[in-house]
């Protein structure tokens, strides 16, 4: 057994899949995970995240090595362009996600896909970060995302499973939903 | 005039910002902006987006090199922790932008920041990933942001800049206000 292989589809690993969700029946605090980032901001709209530690099934797992991003803004928003800029990595993480999602569902559906591509897109006017007209939107208006796919797979399929990578995306659901956002100030 | 440096705080060009601000007041639709990333599936968790251009204040601009960031997923999430994973990639975007909007409201209002640092955190019960159970919430619960400002402001002005940081960040209105995303299929 400790030779074996497991069964593997879309790169996932479908027992490991299988076996997770069959611990978490049986045992739902394991799947409560709890993800962080540090920041500290370097100059003008310059920042650097530092993601390092989660938790998630009952204990703490720290990287090998902390995953590090650079943030900024292109010259026209004044910045250095020294990273991308935050509501880029918002689009980063909303693609990743879904794509993942839908990845996993497949698997689990032992649907084979051979090729994920997707590009997205999002309109924001500045005025509401610069605080110049209530009336207008300070986030993204809408995002929209569009998957070229292929796969052996019938297009309902393809369409299901897309629903269900939309449905079942942590990020998208984050983004979908209002989601609240706490924010304190601690004496330094 | 050519050789003169404009005023700088906190990093920020204010007098580029307030003629930025300007601009837009006198001609609202330089203010629309329009993000853009392109995803590329790797395996199973991994995936690849590149952000290259935007469309910003009357034309499109092309980033001299783009920005590639690799997603993955730790091995408890079944991947091969390649990099951060979307959900940490969304705790990135939303410390960038609430820092950056605190930044450029303190460089507006002449509020000297020496240093910003933050935390953040969220939780996610993945029961909502896996399609386990419905009456579980998909994405983060809330996010918490915790800010260490060292500044000789009076800690009511930085609690007034936070309120503002936090109001006017396009990625925290993304997160906070219910933003519809749509995905679309295109055949291949």
């Amino acid at each position: 057994m400790a030779q074996q292989q497991s069964k593997t589809l879309n790169g996932v690993d479908v027992d490991g899949l299988l076996q997770s969700i069959n611990v978490i029946q049986k045992e739902p605090s394991v799947a409560k995970f709890n993800f962080r980032a540090k920041n500290e901001w370097v100059s003008g709209s310059e920042s650097r995240t530092t993601i390092n530690d989660f938790y998630g099934a009952g204990k703490t797992h720290v990287r090998s090595k902390p995953f590090v991003f650079t943030k900024d803004e292109p010259p026209v928003l004044l910045g250095k362009d020294h990273g991308a800029n935050p509501v880029e990595y918002a689009l980063t993480a909303l693609a990743g996600c879904v794509t993942t999602t839908l990845i996993f569902h497949a698997a689990a559906k032992g649907v084979k896909i051979n090729k994920v591509e997707s590009t997205l897109e999002g309109d924001i006017d500045i005025r509401g970060l610069l605080n110049l007209d209530d009336s207008v939107k300070v986030g993204y208006e809408s995002i929209q995302m569009n998957f070229k796919i292929d796969s052996d797979a019938s297009e309902e399929t393809l369409h299901e499973l897309i629903e269900l990578g939309k449905k079942h995306s942590p990020v998208a659901n984050t983004i979908t939903n209002a989601t609240p956002v706490n924010i304190t100030l601690s004496k330094t």
